[in-house]
């Protein structure tokens, strides 16, 4: 049976390899925004696109030392109060570029001198026309009610924008080995998912940890099972979960883990320990060999730039949200009351 | 018998009337604040204190048009990267003080010039100590876990500090008001309380939605029930929850719900009426009639000024969680594997 859900899925290598062609355009954006000397940066997004800003804060945060604040709309749309956004730099992330409210955040930046700057899939949307630039993410037309390519093109573009922000070669050679790395993790057996939706399908709820980069991936995670599944999936980082909602773990408790051998790799193994000595049922993704010892379903990911990891991380859980949707009955192409493109104020 | 949790539940409308005591103290810190004139907020913060930095987020913006950033503090304690904060208020908030990743966020303002502002409820704390300025919340020794006074006094403190900034007499005047409405939701019954923690405790999980001001409310009503009762809830803005969490809510799902007469209300019943649809179990907290006829069990609060209902409802939510241990064999006053002080980096 033929799955557009799927056949987007698979088309992710080919569509990074798309948007790496976006890279002298995105230079030539940050040099305007290099020399605006930005103070601080806002990024409007809801959905997917906001786990790609929660991205971008880390990514942001690391490689260019930059304060990233997640904008909330409805200080604009329901309060109707004014945000000085003196020197910002204010991105609106939407694979639609059609989301009012994040075009109205956007609109009120670019009418008080913010620099502004859309990052869409839709080249004339609504979005992209408010901001001063816009860079198209080329995913191509996606179909399916869950965004898939969109969010790990989104992630690339935001990678390719830092890379020429801070001149780093290391990242943007990295990135031309996103594809192949993808790839890999395409290739994980199909009953190897089989065995971790098993788990989930039977379980009242999940938890999805990850940290630094990886919070983005434990995010997504947790959006794309519960869309395409419906179980309740609710994520956290590895520090506020032990801030109370680790409680809630308890035999045969399914937690999805999202790590890699970087700069949070020791977190991750103690987070392991502890969820293991409560009995929890672990299906992690990581490339750490320590990780993936403490795994009832080990997702195992290729090694790789770690800023680098959430784009390949997510291919895994995007895996297992198909395939998790099957196992709980529902069709993974037509998530129950969910549409394309959500407009909210 | 005697529960602590209870005794701290019940000591909120007394906890506020001293938190008030501290506006002469927090007008000459906004003195301070007001000559530096910050481009930025940052806030740091932890659990149940990021649920109040939330609250702060939607308050400043609102009442002085500032942007304020949530602190991502790995960027700083794991991947060891400064983040420029020239011309930012840095404000951590822990009711300890203690935690290491907290102060670390500061510690690091500090040094580099930013304006910082630590809100604790332990005057002689290291985050106390690192900061350039301190507000104690004034909440008493809070024994429990749980935080429950600590919360609410964290928010009077935001509130009294957004009032002293704006010289808005109208809120400082509505603050006074506050512990008799605290304690219109205290004199709810308990066997409505009883109801409602039944819907719950069978439940394999749960949403908690709100938006603007009830933003925060809905996630501390989360962790709350979460911490105490060990039931998956998690929280969500109600722009967000359409952005596809809400493919979740099948026949009998329950959604807490926060509501008020303000900005948010039309928001608030267009959400119920799709919920509603869908078939949930709707808990709600409002002061709104259209959004408590929505409701299976209703937990009606009192009118107010909609800025600081946030510090109202809650006191509604403490009191579900109370009783939604106890339902689902839990006791309150020792939730499973966590202690007072947490201690993250």
């Amino acid at each position: 049976m033929h799955s557009q859900l799927l056949t987007e899925i698979n088309a992710q290598p080919q569509a990074i390899a798309h948007a790496l062609t976006q890279y002298a355009h995105i230079t030539a954006i940050a040099h305007q925004i290099q020399s605006y000397q930005p103070r601080f940066v806002l990024i409007a997004a809801r959905g997917t696109s906001d786990n790609a800003a929660r991205y971008a804060q880390y990514l942001f945060g690391t490689m260019l030392g930059w304060p990233v604040a997640l904008a909330t709309p409805a200080v604009g749309t329901l309060y109707n109060a004014n945000i000085n956004l003196s020197q910002a730099l204010v991105i609106g992330i939407s694979q639609s570029g059609r989301s009012p409210d994040i075009c109205d955040v956007v609109q009120r930046a670019h009418d008080q001198g913010a620099l502004t700057l859309a990052i869409t899939n839709q080249a004339t949307s609504p979005l992209a026309t408010a901001a001063a630039h816009h860079i198209d993410i080329m995913a191509g037309p996606e179909l399916s009610v869950a965004a898939t390519k969109s969010y790990t093109n989104q992630l690339a573009i935001i990678a390719l924008l830092s890379a020429a922000l801070s001149n780093d070669d290391t990242l943007l050679a990295a990135l031309h080995t996103v594809p192949s790395a993808m790839q890999q993790v395409l290739d994980i057996a199909d009953t190897t998912m089989s065995q971790a939706a098993t788990l989930l399908a039977s379980a009242p709820a999940a938890l999805s940890v990850g940290r630094g980069y990886q919070y983005a991936t434990a995010f997504e995670a947790s959006l794309k099972i519960k869309e395409l599944s419906g179980l309740p999936v609710e994520p956290y980082s590895v520090a506020d979960v032990l801030h109370g909602p680790v409680t809630i773990v308890e035999n045969g408790f399914p937690v999805l883990v999202s790590g890699d051998t970087g700069a949070t790799a020791t977190d991750i193994t103690q987070l392991l320990q502890r969820l293991h000595s409560q009995g929890a049922t672990l299906i992690v993704a990581s490339n750490h060999p320590d990780h993936l010892g403490y795994a009832h379903v080990a997702l195992t990911t290729p090694a790789g730039d770690e800023r680098l990891t959430p784009l390949v991380t997510i291919v895994a859980w995007q895996r297992l949200a198909y395939a998790t949707a099957w196992a709980r009955g529902r069709n993974p192409d037509a998530p129950l009351g969910l549409n394309k493109i959500t407009e909210t104020r």
